[in-house]
């Protein structure tokens, strides 16, 4: 098991990330990231090798994330083309058919991907958090926002125990599906699994 | 990536798996290749290592068994403490709750070695097709056994669409809380999300 090359002086003060970089550099980055991730894998995956690609300085590097944990996490946040934020149709199943609609693309491209990080998170604690902190927490934040408008419309109870499990609920669609049938998830299952599965637990069928 | 070692001119012959070895043999060869697999991982498994660990040749793993993938599936079902087969409480919510206590000591035993074989599973068709035969399908008829009593007791209406579903629900619980909250489930968890998800979804709250 290889951990991050990333010197342990600066660990603290690197939290603090501010961008020196432009927008289009930030992104060319990430790009280098995720394509060097798909060649070699997380473990494979070093900081020299980032920065030569890139053909950057490892201080850039340093300076820009906290490490290969949090560089490969924003990496992947910054270039998901689907944010839950932007979703807002006016009803929860609405809300929840439009997720399927725009994610089904970047779930087809990330799979592969996140099946192995998923994978090197188990041994690797950093990268564990990391992936929770930037990329997971947020996407559950943005649901509980879609969530929490559908109590308002009083589409949910309020104290609806399910309220608590939408994340897992969704987490088996996907991976139940090429597990259990040998399928990768699509459209029409998704949308199914919506309407027999997630609205009916949220009493709101 | 490795293939099977396993010759190719027997494929289909060896299919018929009939015992030639005691029930005493046959379980200490599941253990050591358990034991093996736990030390050196699915793709580092070979039939000879298995030969040698418990002193067998390899013509009788090849006898007993179609190749590696089937020999691991079998050893892997025929090891589980826990089968759904023998519940029945007389209803859903007990027969749930039932297998909720049956089954926390061995997923906490096999979690590792069920997510390193999950992993390979993905790069191994053949595996990946064993364990859905040996292991997977027969979890899933049993499952389907007692979601059929409580369709003919009245608890769940036939046409329930999350019938298709319980299994997909049941991988969303187990998957997500380690992913999500970085925690294993237990079974106060399991049981809380039975009555939050699965009986609700099913309509059988």
């Amino acid at each position: 098991m290889r951990t991050t090359d990333r010197p342990t002086e600066d660990r603290d003060t690197a939290r603090v990330r501010r961008s020196r970089l432009s927008p289009e550099r930030e992104r060319e980055l990430h790009e280098a990231v995720l394509e060097l991730l798909g060649e070699v894998g997380y473990d494979g995956l070093t900081m020299d090798a980032v920065a030569a690609r890139t053909r950057s300085s490892k201080a850039t590097l340093y300076r820009q994330w906290k490490g290969k944990p949090q560089l490969v996490a924003t990496a992947l946040r910054h270039t998901k083309p689907v944010l839950l934020e932007g979703i807002d149709t006016g009803s929860l199943r609405g809300d929840l058919r439009e997720i399927v609609r725009c994610s089904e693309q970047a779930h087809e491209r990330d799979s592969g991907l996140m099946r192995g990080l998923a994978h090197a998170s188990h041994d690797n604690p950093d990268l564990h958090e990391a992936l929770r902190e930037l990329l997971i927490y947020p996407e559950i934040d943005a649901l509980n926002v879609l969530l929490r408008r559908a109590v308002d419309r009083g589409e949910i109870a309020p104290d609806r125990p399910a309220l608590n499990y939408v994340v897992h609920m969704v987490c088996g669609a996907f991976i139940a599906r090429p597990l259990v049938e040998g399928r990768q998830p699509d459209q029409t299952y998704l949308l199914e699994y919506i309407d027999a599965v997630i609205l009916p637990a949220l009493g709101a069928a």
